[in-house]
């Protein structure tokens, strides 16, 4: 009986026409190279070359997808280890944690968790049936074993799992040790970092006063005056360059820009430093930067990405006992067209300018992002992010994008994930559903299966690495 | 020939590998007891058991879904006999009426009204033509005439329809005494109420003064203080409770929420009983009050369902001759992230607290809703409501909803319908659309059809027993 | 071997009962008549019955939707000899010009202009390869000397197109001399023009109180009068009529309506006519023309067309050297549901009154659009436009309309092109997806396969002519 966990048609269509030319497409670039040119991978994993601990640190504490259903249906994060910020207690045994998930494994049923977790299970540790209560004490110790194993430590797993080439992501104030230890081993040209200096930027920050010190300290800039300030930042950028960053990422919560004269920035800048912005204002200062940081990239050729529209700690009570990125993030309705206006008439015809644009809000696909990217220059679109970083998120990106903006303004997959071993099973599930998509235009005689296939290897692996410039 | 009016495999999907899925799916689940925990049939019904009277009564003057296309179309509410709230002439020959519906349905081609009223015209009356002009009056005959038999009164329909529990909605103000009437005879396990209290707490109505000092008057609180005031509703919600209700209904403009001091209250509960707040205020009063009832929820255990996003009464004039309810209300855009947090982050964590979300915004649904129930324990999403009660509308919901917020953060199916006859079409309507998204699940093979079927039992019946605490 | 470049079931489902159903459709409407009732060709074509010169005027340098996209991709407007208002250099060799479009017509793939080029190379010239480097010289002589025959005339076009109607649209200053001149030759009945005041009413343009003079030279009414102002409108009226027009248009950004006193509209007009306006009046002042035209209509019989939430001219630097419609149009969020209601309010139930309303934000479509022209006699909906007029978009169009306001509040298709031979192809694409979306209504028995055909009869013919009103 053929295992119920991973089917080799999975996620194409039942139509046999379309499914027959998906198939085939998909047999053509299911094995190229991985390029992960934007991730939240620990480059500490990459540099130290250790074994992983167990499936439940693994596979739990750190996922905010898996632990948030959790949640949703009354598990309390404490009894997940989920760590307390706060140093409340919480369960330490990593059994009874996994036992949690298997009991509760039902609850993922057509999720995109539940297809990168039994993608994961099936294909790097050989399980064939699938996660429930009963065999849980085993999945538990036959992953943990297995991750004893030379064969997967984080090195042998890059090679296993074809990754040619992975970017991590890191604040403007990070030292880059791990990246610098990694500097002519040859590694440093597979893991590469990423600059995102919303720890610099974002002056709503609670730590905002001191990260522009810190700035300063780190760079020997005055960060206390507004040249100074955006000269540490240029400094900065040249440090991760140095250490294979080819992009800059911008998590705003909205995608507002500004274009202020320089006397107003300096007296903007000047409440920020001090800590005495108010909200208006710090919106304004990021709105700001984002111009600035635009401006930067035209002069050193920095990729430039813009991640907005996450209502960031929505749950007031868990953010004061487990902190940040605890899956309490919720998307919000978010404007591109007035928003980015002020930067794009600044440096939108700019042909050095190069910004990839994500959303949380899929109303703008087609209202906003294809027509944008589909006219400037500097515009490219990133693909369905986070909750829509999904089978049917795929196929409304696809959908909703092509018409007006094509393929050739999209930038291919990005796995955004700090969950190492789900790599591989997130790029198949964006890899099968680019062909399930090209499939349908060609059954629908919109493109030819030659045109189909040449464009099924560009979404695969072409654009990402021009697109990040990758060499 | 086969019927024209009713396919066995309606609403499948054409492709045979999806349809034999559905198909199966489908017959499992096809007879399970009908659990309509929302809607707006009319206790008298229960309670007196009378036969109705024709069916232009039954199925044109009270339904707004039939009576606003029609009037789309130019066709005056005075022809089709709907009452004119200011005493104006309407045509009372039921007949007439009737046939101005038959000439013109075809208008109602790919609407689910059409398929509703096929459905009943079927299924309850036997009928295989579809309706025309000319088997109008045939049609009208046919089913007057069986309205009349014994096996045609209400409670009688209930048990062909095999409702196993139906819950009608009353005002606060509401004596209950068609409930009252049921109590003892075993119909008041299956005829219960549903606590709206939109009358005493919607700050906008006209009647908003007098209201409140009603609440006095039938709680014997004083309601012209704020504790006497909330003491009058919670000692409403034990009434509504001892006539079966376990949930409340708040169908406010928008789902804005807010969490004052009690100071602020009294001051703005001052003006709302004094009749002199202004829109702003009004809006603040409805939004204190989701927070306070949500605090009662937590006290009472009844579930909250909340309703927003609808602009009632767009239409003026019509307004003014015809009254509310009178296919008029366009639904708006609506946020929710912002506008639960007060609530949320006051009760959003309470393990005693359910809170059931509907949204007339499509958009919010893989934008805020999906996120917000895949995340806060308190929150479930309501099935697609009114506009989106289709079987369009139902794919869309689960389409965009169940990546994030899974199968198991949903309720099951609501009518949400004053139209007794029509309520097992639209559960018919939700089995087979469910049936159909499940079987696409399960032929591409993201869960295997043994799951599919759970699912489906527990999307028809389970969900909605649980969700609501029936039993 | 087949033609790659057009394939008889094109746009058709895989599915082959479907597609079955929907080829049996489509024979039956393919070649009905054309009925263009809203577009933007030039009169003068059609009046003087010129050639057109050659395959690079004809197909690039007008076409905003080709432009872009090379724009997109870097390619410089003036290397495709886009016209500078700033009197800057472009390209002028059509053939050069050509060869790029040939270059990177792959850019194309799955656009709607990809669907129409190809449509016209293969009917209207006989051309069977895709366009590509290789063959843009042929393809160049090929199409610049077929155009040079009698039977490519615009006349004869129109007859071997079989459009037996076309609707230019001029502003409120045009003096429609080509209309005059074809006057009494019996095109005048085949070609019509609409009125279409924008640069008479909206008062943030640069020459509004220039436009304000010139349209009381014209109509030798005293337009520095807020009367004297709408009657000059009204004349104007009466003078586009009697060349034609059964339509007024309207491409305000927003859909906002407003309904004041006739002294605040005289103290507004005021301010408009001296150019003393800001961008809060200016607006204020769309919206109260709104009404004031829609009242017009309601004298006249008028059908008004409402094209908002477009963000003209977003790329400023691209606007300063190239001017408007220059593919930087970009759609921005629109509300219907409280901008409409002053003008519903005073006029939504005349009998007498048609507004066809257009989007280019679908999230109104489900939300907005259907439950207004499901309920509103005067309300009708256009076809899915702009950016939305694709495949894709029409299917959205459809799924998201068809279920709240039936297929009878829709009028049918428009092209709204300026390029006159991607007519049919356009008229062609919006059939074969009617009968497309009409075959998933007909398997999933939804509705007859007679319904269905008489349906595509309708909205691909009836419903054109009815609501244009055109004889």
């Amino acid at each position: 009986m053929e295992s119920i966990l991973l089917h080799e048609d999975r996620l194409f269509p039942s139509d046999s026409a379309t499914k027959k030319v998906a198939r085939t497409l998909y047999q053509e670039i299911r094995d190229l190279p991985i390029i992960s040119p934007h991730g939240h991978t620990d480059p500490r994993w990459f540099a130290q070359n250790k074994n992983f601990t167990n499936a439940t640190e693994l596979f739990i504490t750190p996922d905010h997808y898996v632990f948030r259903m959790l949640y949703s249906q009354g598990i309390s994060l404490e009894s997940l280890g989920v760590p307390r910020w706060d140093g409340g207690a919480t369960e330490s045994d990593p059994r009874k944690i996994w036992q949690i998930l298997a009991d509760n494994y039902y609850l993922f049923a057509a999720t995109p968790s539940r297809m990168w977790l039994d993608t994961v299970f099936h294909d790097v540790f050989g399980l064939t049936d699938m996660l429930c209560s009963n065999n849980a004490t085993e999945y538990y110790e036959h992953i943990t074993t297995k991750l004893q194993d030379a064969s997967f430590k984080p090195r042998a797993l890059m090679d296993r799992f074809n990754i040619e080439l992975i970017a991590t992501t890191e604040g403007a104030l990070d030292e880059l040790s791990h990246h610098g230890a990694l500097k002519g081993t040859g590694w440093d040209k597979r893991v590469i970092t990423t600059f995102r200096p919303d720890d610099v930027v974002d002056a709503s920050r609670e730590d905002i006063v001191a990260n522009i010190e810190k700035l300063g300290a780190l760079t020997n800039e005055d960060t206390q005056t507004w040249q100074g300030y955006l000269n540490a930042i240029r400094a900065r950028r040249t440090v991760f360059r140095a250490h294979g960053a080819t992009a800059t990422d911008h998590g705003h919560p909205t995608a507002n820009t500004a274009d202020l004269s320089t006397n107003e920035c300096i007296t903007l800048f000047d409440k920020v430093r001090t800590g005495q912005s108010n909200a208006e204002e710090q919106e304004l200062f990021r709105a700001q930067m984002l111009t600035e940081l635009a401006g930067m990239s035209v002069e050193d050729g920095m990729v430039m990405q813009i991640h907005p529209g996450s209502f960031r700690n929505h749950n007031t009570s868990l953010f004061n006992q487990f902190g940040r990125d605890k899956g309490h993030d919720i998307p919000m309705q978010t404007d591109f067209v007035r928003a980015l206006r002020p930067l794009l008439s600044k440096y939108g015809n700019e042909p050095s300018l190069n910004i990839i644009l994500f959303t949380l809000d899929e109303t703008t696909y087609s209202r906003e992002l294809a027509p944008l990217a589909g006219h400037y220059p500097c515009l490219k679109l990133g693909p369905a992010w986070w909750f829509h970083d999904s089978p049917e998120g795929m196929l409304r990106f696809r959908h909703q994008v092509t018409e007006t903006a094509g393929f050739f303004n999209t930038v291919g997959f990005n796995d955004d994930t700090r969950a190492f071993l789900s790599i591989p099973a997130r790029h198949d599930v964006a890899r099968r559903i680019d062909c399930r998509f090209l499939a349908e235009l060609v059954v629908q005689h919109r493109i030819s299966e030659t045109e189909a296939a040449s464009i099924a290897k560009k979404v695969t692996y072409d654009f990402a690495k021009q697109a990040y410039k990758l060499g």
